[in-house]
């Protein structure tokens, strides 16, 4: 069940309505932290109905801004095919700083003295419900407790400049997570879960993590040689074709980005 | 006045006792996130009063287990000139994940199946008080709340082979900090303060941060032009030749890394 933060506590989404459960935690980050699961939520008791076509008036970052987010360097085949760089044999991993967090319907504040090739990233995050490390694939989305919609932005004249997609990712508020969760079970197809995005209403990428170089298992099961990934965590699995880098053509201060992933509520930002 | 945190509560060094204080809250990283710095932990009525020579017995985490951690490459002179590397016009920056944060005196876990090369690097840490984003060189040791010691721990075969920092510094359990923090308004010289490591018991390294290529206010000047670093958090300066990449001579278990920042309690652990 499509699961969601908001102003009164956690929520699920059930039809037109958002029905406010009786889960004294203040995020789905912390609920994990707890050892719960989305289905926890599924079927708390309703303490609260909202009306649906008030999301975003009432939604908060449903991990709070506080988590950490990885993410990967080009992971879709689609996206190598059409830059021409060779498809990689290791994933290519960042760690971004959580200052960069950011909401549904937040204007990201892009540096203008930094960037003017500011980019969105259509992303399928996925969030850990519990810690992960040393893990085979096999053993991964047994512990993954929902899917995110995420744009992972881009300053490429930085990334350019620097080297560092820590940095060139990390521009405080810019990253924006949600608004809402679902659990792996309630995908119709987990190993294609469509991605989508949109500036201004016209369509710029399309495609599904059916076309990911490393999966969802691969993917996690790599970073967590190195790394212990926590309750919360999330790990972003890439962008795929279809970015203003493709196009040569840069986000502007009032454009609005829409990004999503598979039946959630699409994440919805626009440039400051 | 040398800080730390102990298992009663927040506590200055007096002397040979630990004074703890009347100040609730967990640890050094939210005194900072209050709004309060050393000053306040210096004048703090005394609730209880512990041997120093206690402290390895009573001592937890100064900054807790889940702060944001930067680091630097190549930042001292002094190991440009040994490795005959060009010094750097830009510094190297990476982050490190929470999950490998350490405690004084924690065994270090080392994953043998990844590594054969485990190293100490010795670090003056740099513990922000307050968040600093965009600022001027000028403006950054206001921001600073205290200096603590610090062990980057590189595996050097897992870098050559990522090119990425983050994973070969981020084994959980791996990056320990600590025993105590000082104010830089308690330095003898806080742009010249001594570094130094030793494995069981044989000095490796002896430097100061007079030798940064990028020192203090410009490394974070540097860093906040693209993230802001939030209360709490740490920005690790870089390490001085010594470590075993220079001497071709990696850790092995059982050693002991001591680590000196300047008349702080040394940072202590044992390879696992």
């Amino acid at each position: 069940m499509e699961t969601l933060v908001t102003r009164y506590g956690i929520a699920r989404v059930e039809g037109d309505e958002l029905a406010v459960v009786d889960l004294p935690l203040p995020n789905l980050r912390w609920l994990f932290k707890a050892g719960q699961t989305l289905a926890d939520v599924e079927t708390a008791p309703v303490t609260r109905r909202l009306a649906k076509a008030d999301l975003d008036e009432v939604v908060v970052p449903p991990l709070g801004l506080d988590t950490a987010v990885w993410g990967v360097g080009l992971n879709y085949h689609g996206k190598a095919a059409l830059t021409g760089r060779p498809v990689p044999t290791e994933p290519i991993l960042f760690l971004k700083p959580s200052s960069a967090l950011a909401a549904h319907r937040a204007a990201l504040p892009i540096p203008a003295d930094l960037t003017t090739q500011f980019d969105y990233e259509a992303e399928v995050g996925i969030v850990l419900a519990r810690a992960l490390h040393d893990a085979r694939p096999e053993d991964v989305w047994d512990a993954v407790g929902g899917v995110i919609a995420a744009n992972d932005s881009t300053a490429r004249d930085v990334m350019k400049a620097t080297g560092t997609p820590t940095l060139a990712k990390g521009f405080p508020g810019c990253a924006p997570l949600g608004p809402t969760m679902l659990p792996p079970s309630d995908l119709a197809d987990r190993d294609a879960i469509p991605v989508a995005s949109w500036v201004d209403g016209e369509e710029r990428q399309r495609s599904s993590t059916a076309d990911l170089i490393f999966d969802v298992p691969e993917l996690l099961s790599r970073l967590s040689r190195y790394v212990r990934l926590e309750p919360g965590d999330v790990v972003l699995t890439g962008t795929p074709p279809g970015t203003g880098q493709d196009r040569n053509d840069y986000l502007r201060p009032g454009q609005e980005i829409r990004i999503a992933v598979g039946p959630l509520v699409p994440l919805v930002n626009t440039v400051a």
